[in-house]
């Protein structure tokens, strides 16, 4: 159910991965299941093997994939805790948005909101 | 006061725009003030002339400067209120982050205590 937009500024790859991550928060995609092979994703979407590429590189660097030889990119357990390193990495991702946030006048609630109507339409879609 | 880690995952031009919309944030930057001119920063950042020059056409997108012909880069005055335009933009870009937050096994309570880590952050720095 993946729909890449051509139009917007998120490039195609980072389209791809966000909606996997998104099947993967709304269990339509669980552990061990198998993404299909670049090729195939490829075609079906009607964009270069690269694209996919590198989404797959991508959520497997965000260990939310692995590589397995001979079956493809499969789906990861997800972890107990979140690693301090991840944490770190998700909190150097935010740091800028957070920043345009405020410089747009937004204070702590209204950034809270923003998350929380996020979630809810992650949750939904 | 800018200072770019060629170590790090993100591009200079956005760690550039980043920094300089954190002193914006911090008061030390205020509306009507000029940055330097894209060779000088480019010289005193030792990067190539393109980076700055992505960096302030970043910032102008998103409403910080305006590139004011004879004057150079004018931080713009704050809105009153947020566009929703500007809203949609931020959400979009905030979106993936979050994703790979909810699939890392955090929740809403836990990305609000990161938000406010930054926010904290950015205001000390």
């Amino acid at each position: 159910m993946i729909s890449l937009n051509h139009a917007l500024d998120i490039p195609l790859y980072r389209q791809l991965s966000t909606q996997i991550m998104e099947s993967v928060v709304r269990g339509e995609l669980l552990a061990g299941d198998t993404l299909p092979s670049v090729r195939a994703l490829a075609g079906d979407l009607g964009v270069n093997m690269h694209t996919v590429n590198k989404s797959y590189h991508e959520l497997e660097a965000k260990g939310i994939i692995e590589i397995v030889p001979k079956k493809g990119a499969v789906i990861k357990a997800k972890e107990q805790k979140i690693s301090t390193k991840r944490l770190e990495g998700l909190s150097d991702e935010f740091r800028p948005i957070v920043v345009e946030a405020l410089i747009n006048g937004m204070n702590q609630e209204e950034i809270y909101m923003l998350i929380t109507n996020i979630i809810s339409k992650v949750r939904e879609d």
